[in-house]
Order: C-alpha cells, then sequence, then structure tokens
C-alpha cells in the first residue's frame, strides 16, 4: 500500500484528522463491503455530520458525486467528489452490540460500528450517545417509494471500487470496516482510506 | 379546550414532562400543518430519539399506529397507538435559521423549528447543537425509490387529524407549531396537543 494509504481490519474502526482542501477517499479492496463514515470539526466537536440537514438540502437520499454533507450547523464539512459506486445509505445508525442483540444470533453480541466507533473516537472525547446517523459508503438501502419500506441488501460496490470526499473545514473523521452481516452479505472484509 | 389540552401558537414550540403510560396525542386543528417533536429521556438527557435506530428496526420510512420509536440506546420510547393520516416523516432536521437563510426569502431569517425546539427545552439544559432529527408529526416527504429524490409537499392532514403516542418510560417532549413555509403549504396555524 502507499504511505498515505490505510488498512481498517474486518469489524474494526479508525479515527484520524483531515484538514481542509484535502481528500479521502475510501475504497473497498474486495467489494461487497461498508465503511461507516462521521465527520466532526476540529475547531469543536459539538458540530457533526448531520443526515437530517444533509437530506433537506440535497433533496435525495441517493448522495453521490457533487453532492455536499452538511453538518447540524448547516456548514458544509465534505464535498463528494468521485464515486464508482453510487449508492450508500444515509438513513441508519451505525449497527450496535442492540443491533446485534435484536437482529442477530451473535453471542455474545460485537460491539458493532458503533462500539467501533465509539472506541475509536474516545480520545477525542466522543462520547457514544453523540455518534449520529453515519454516511454509510456503499450500504445499499433501497426504499420502496410507494409503501415506505427499506430493505439492507448487498452493496454494489466491486473490489477496487472507491468514494472520495474533499474537506471543507478541519475535520476529524471516524470510519469503519462494517460489522453486520447483513450489510455486506454476510462476509466481513478489511476496507482502505487515503488522505491525498 | 378540555383541561388536558393545550395549543402551540403559529411558529412556536412547546416542552413538557410526560409519563410512562401516557398517551400523547398531537391534533392537527385546521389541517395542513407540521409539529416537530423530540422526545428525551427523563432519566439521562443523553438519551434522545434516534431517526436511525427506528428506521432500522422498523424497516420503513414511513412510520404509523404500531411502529415504535427508539432511543439512541435502541430502547423504545414512544408507541405509536394511532393515526388518522398515515404520512408523517422521519428523515429532516428541524428547520432552523439555517435553512430560512437557504431556502427562503425571510428577512431576518426566522429561528424556525430548531430555535423554537431549543428556546422551549432550554430549562431542560438541551443545547441546540443536540437536538436529533426530530419525527415529523404530519410531514409529507415522499421519497421516489427508483432516483431517491424526496420532496417537501403539503401535509395531507385535514382538520382535527391526529396522531397518538404511548410513552414507554417518561420523557420531556419537545414540540412545535412548524415556522417553514414549505412544510405546510405556506401557511402558519396552531398545533393542538393533548396528554391522557
Amino acid at each position: 500500500m502507499k504511505p498515505n494509504s490505510f488498512e481498517i481490519p474486518p469489524r474494526s474502526g479508525a479515527a484520524f484528522e483531515i484538514k481542509a482542501g484535502q481528500v479521502l477517499t475510501v475504497i473497498d479492496p474486495l467489494g461487497g463491503q461498508v465503511a461507516d463514515l462521521l465527520a466532526i470539526a476540529q475547531s469543536d466537536r459539538r458540530e457533526m455530520i448531520s443526515s437530517g440537514r444533509t437530506l433537506d438540502y440535497a433533496e435525495t437520499i441517493y448522495l453521490t458525486t457533487g453532492n455536499l454533507l452538511y453538518s447540524n450547523r448547516s456548514n458544509v464539512m465534505l464535498e463528494i467528489t468521485g464515486d464508482t459506486v453510487g449508492r450508500h445509505d444515509f438513513l441508519l445508525t451505525p449497527c450496535s452490540e442492540a443491533t446485534f442483540r435484536l437482529c442477530y444470533d451473535d453471542e455474545p453480541p460485537h460491539q458493532g460500528c458503533l462500539g467501533n466507533l465509539h472506541q475509536a473516537l474516545s480520545p477525542y472525547g466522543i462520547a457514544e450517545d453523540d455518534i449520529p446517523v453515519a454516511f454509510n459508503c456503499f450500504m445499499n438501502v433501497p426504499v420502496d417509494g410507494a409503501t415506505g419500506k427499506l430493505k439492507v441488501l448487498p452493496p454494489l460496490s466491486k473490489a477496487g471500487d472507491h468514494i472520495s470526499f474533499r474537506a471543507r473545514m478541519d475535520l476529524i473523521i471516524g470510519l469503519t470496516a462494517c460489522s453486520a452481516p447483513a450489510s455486506n452479505g454476510g462476509s466481513f472484509k478489511p476496507i482502505h482510506y487515503r488522505v491525498d
């Protein structure tokens, strides 16, 4: 891997800082894996990525190249500058111990992306209760417009597919290789990322 | 109005407490109005209503009678026990000063439901940054399943329509009569509520 490239092992998470203007690329190296992404303002950690603001301003639930990701204060945090997949989710919260307890047979329940994000972001003082809906890269959640029903299907991403985000402010990023069987077709795979 | 009934004037908000087992009924007295609803656990105010948890467990974006509203800790806060409309939104954040700055010509921009919720919930120590996606009673946000595009259309509620929630824990409730022209068809109307 290149010096500015990193691997997140299966069912784990990472946290790191990027500066305004830098481009974060999230790569699905094997295909069919999900990466939950959080963004927090370095200048004030109470400013965080907001699904509700973003969907309101974007007027779509399927975000892709050209869309902006907003904070809870309606500031632009990230701009999607490239996307080889075109299907990501911004409706669902990171899977958690409770998700595994309620939806899966994992014994003991895995701490999930929520636990992994909390663990990775703890050094930045982020509490588990503070973690909002993440931008779930490659997660495939089609919605039936007539009934409202949603399904969590395997990602459409193939090996090497990627999505890139240009930072519009200095950010702390939380990123996972997802732990939930349903969101990645039952396989647990790594996620790669690069900062340019 | 009955002794246990209350009015929220147009473009304002209220906060109040309900006990586990009590039923909150939100009424649209004139029709075509939206009410943003927040729920916060009395026992620990860091536990709040979560759109992402709720949509994940309900497997639908259109919640109605029988659906449960979950907290960020995956506990059931409210159960929808009655609904004469069948169309509410749980995707978008409360309208805010930024919404009015970005989407409307209001001068000076109105503080919106976000400002109204913050003002009403301030005595409970809730900061504006902490306010998550609200359950937007009567808000009509159809999603095109194929393209993901969403629209904010006038509510389907007629005069006297209502939705009821049974509390599953002791809660602090924040509730508004919405301030955004797009969500209520350009009119500003009151909201009524009742606690039984």
